[in-house]
């Protein structure tokens, strides 16, 4: 089981364009003051941008790794589902720049932005 | 069961100039390629500049909560104890400015380096 | 003369929703390889997002100020008219968060992405 | 005249281990409420950066650019003489971070933060 398994993240849309995430908040998700750990924005981000990233990169053997993100925690999330969507600022030949949002499912306030940078990798 | 009790962070320091945590990596840290998924990172900075800014408030009824992290990803964990250690840059009165560095336990090389910024916020 | 003439940035535009700034590419702009310093769009950015800021904050003896800025470097920039637009992503009573994209005049390429967070302060 | 010469940047230190740069305050690098520009940290430390980065290349023909810039104000600075002093957190063979902090001359308090990346291209 690994990190995305243990969370209950899933991936709802892949595309070169466009990656959305889902993922219902249970306590495993929560900090000691029973909010949504302000962390899993960056793990949600760097999850979807790393899945973009790599369907935009056509070579064997390389894979897109995360270089540094930033995530602005806009709004507190206490339950419901949070999807998280990114799409790609620039897809540059070994270096990519990825943005994602996340939301409640059925609100329109932005609960964190974030914004990736990811290289590409050979795959040892 | 929160997420530091799921993702088995354990406080191993605690005071107003250092917070240092320890967490055992098992599958369930690890993304798809079998690394440490890099938006633990973040989940470490942030839990342990939280624990920091919340002692240097005093006031009772108010609390730290993350306003921005941004976080590089310097070298691939895969397996052993990392080590996060935070120490803060500016203690100002509603803004705080932590960094933390993470690190295998036993290595001196950094495998990631993150600075947050924190507000003071009224607990409801 | 202060920093935005001696770099002959202009307003175009500015309301609660969108700031938008132009700068005519000079060697003054220049870091030693000729083309235009990264640093700039972080000054771009920051005057943007302030001016925005600032025309949310109601309250008389209080402005917006700077409390960090992540410039992320999409394209070179070498001559021509540089565009930068900066628009609110949450306007919060004590924090803001504002991002600004910079283009060419005349080009939809985005040369560098800003996201800014301001907080109120009292003007002594 | 390049940006440097236009800001008065001078550089007093450069090794592959750090760079110390120094700027003396005057109308020029202000923002309208007479304190320096945020942006400006932005650019002495990619100025900065970009110097440390470029001493750690030893290929011909390539140079560092700068891929993003987190800058955190911690405190402002309205006249005297400012110090920016950058170190490597880490140079990869095509990706470097570096780390500064800016500070008036005189005084311990930092001013400002900031965290770059920079990779290796080729010059054309």
């Amino acid at each position: 089981m690994n990190l995305l398994e243990n969370l209950g993240i899933k991936v709802v849309e892949q595309t070169k364009k466009k990656v959305v995430l889902e993922m219902t908040i249970e306590d495993i998700h929560l900090q000691p003051y029973k909010i949504m750990h302000g962390g899993l924005n960056a793990v949600l981000a760097e999850t979807a941008g790393s899945i973009g990233a790599n369907l935009n990169i056509k070579e064997d053997g390389f894979a897109a790794v995360g270089v540094d993100i930033m995530t602005h925690q806009l709004n507190k999330i206490k339950d419901g589902i949070v999807i998280a969507e990114a799409t790609p600022v620039r897809i540059g030949k070994n270096i990519q720049t990825w943005q994602a949002f996340t939301h409640k499912k059925g609100s329109a306030i932005n609960a964190s932005l974030s914004t990736m940078t990811l290289k590409k990798v050979k795959v040892d």
